[in-house]
């Protein structure tokens, strides 16, 4: 099932993509369940809208790290780091090296504290795409590595949460105008999505609507204002978003 | 005026404090202004909670570069790290050298980017104590470091939010058991509340409810199991919280 948060007609709702068109949900599914209104709305009518606006984190997967199951590092992202498909990233004066990377993002479900592998799966409520924005001279100045992830915009999520997308699955085509800058799949990320649920909530106490971003290490693009960032997972769908100056 | 969250026979509200008593509002004053329902509680007869739940972020300045006009640098800790007074710092097992700094925390009222230092008050909701927690040896590892200080409850605040406190006054006493570990006053951070709210809101967009703690350099004190750390601020409040293993 693939699940829009969408704006029609100056209101917000949630709704569940057939076809062409969005059956739309009394609210949001994942706390309230599969409910319809009985409207349906063509989705070209509509103005999706980043999926999830979590509550409480978003954590972006720094691997790389060239030591073999060494534990992944996260950086935190906060929430008005997020935007929507469509929507622009906004370059941040303080940075003149700004990079994305497409990556898989994890909505969490339920609650989940210390779990394990084996129970990482049933705390999944879906998958996006994220187009993963980093300001790449800040992050190597010890000071604010913390925050260079952190910008306003620096977190594109959409178009839709798909709930049965299968992790392993997972390949992630990067393009920054005409030109491909990713081509990852599951097999070049250093841990699994299990993986990385468990060891995140081994750390945080994850709440529904946390997402998690696990981009493929070393595949990053340099985005200027002006450029056009697409990201797609196939079986997810298709990121779009603009770059601009502030 | 002084402002509890509280919980009392199974439900969660806010008050204005009134000697040792506290006048119940019908909401969160924050969003729904000072609205009384008329009932009054005894303030000792409540759990008093952490006063607020940030939706979107807490920052925590980390100052002490040594660099004199040196921009601040700040580490964002998730929502999940707050607790409350009286609750219990956690030490992570993934840690083992865990300190605690006590931190004025400014609590953003109104939606806030790119102001000026002379519109930062405006924009401030009030204050209260926070307990700044870290995981100082992971701090030191470049790939921890923007995690070390999210664990779950490194983030105490309260026990009140004082709308009337004068920042320029702030003085912390930080205490582990009988130990006085900080005697620190607003003369020794490098960046006033003002600097520190206008520097924030040129990399983040501040919401109402977001928190920004500002500790003061070099005023840290060591916690093991066991242990009762007390934060003062005198005109704010003492916020109490004791230390225990995972």
């Amino acid at each position: 099932m693939k699940i829009a948060r969408f704006s029609h007609e100056g209101a917000i709702a949630f709704g569940i993509v057939d076809d062409d068109e969005l059956v739309v949900l009394k609210s949001d599914p994942m706390f309230a369940g599969y409910d319809p209104t009985g409207e349906r709305v063509e989705l070209v009518d509509v103005k999706l809208l980043a999926p999830v606006i979590p509550r409480s984190k978003i954590i972006a997967l720094r691997e790389g790290s060239g030591l073999e199951n060494a534990r992944p590092s996260f950086v935190l992202k906060p929430n008005t780091s997020v935007v929507g498909p469509g929507d622009p990233i906004v370059l941040p004066g303080q940075s003149s090296d700004i990079t994305v990377t497409g990556a898989l993002a994890i909505i969490i479900g339920t609650f989940a504290k210390d779990v394990t592998v084996a129970d990482a799966a049933s705390k999944v409520f879906g998958y996006t795409v994220a187009a993963d924005v980093t300001a790449r001279d800040l992050e190597l100045l010890p000071e604010q590595a913390a925050t260079a992830s952190a910008f306003d915009s620096f977190c594109p999520l959409g178009p839709v949460i798909d709930t049965e997308f299968d992790p392993e699955t997972t390949v992630i085509h990067g393009r920054i105008n005409d030109g491909q800058f990713q081509n990852s799949s599951a097999g070049v990320m250093e841990h699994t999505v299990a993986e990385v649920v468990a060891f995140a909530s081994s750390l945080f106490t994850l709440l529904p609507g946390d997402v998690i971003l696990t981009g493929a290490p070393g595949s990053s693009g340099t985005i200027v204002a002006g450029d056009a960032v697409q990201i797609e997972i196939p079986g997810v769908g298709v990121l779009v978003n603009s770059v601009r100056a502030a």
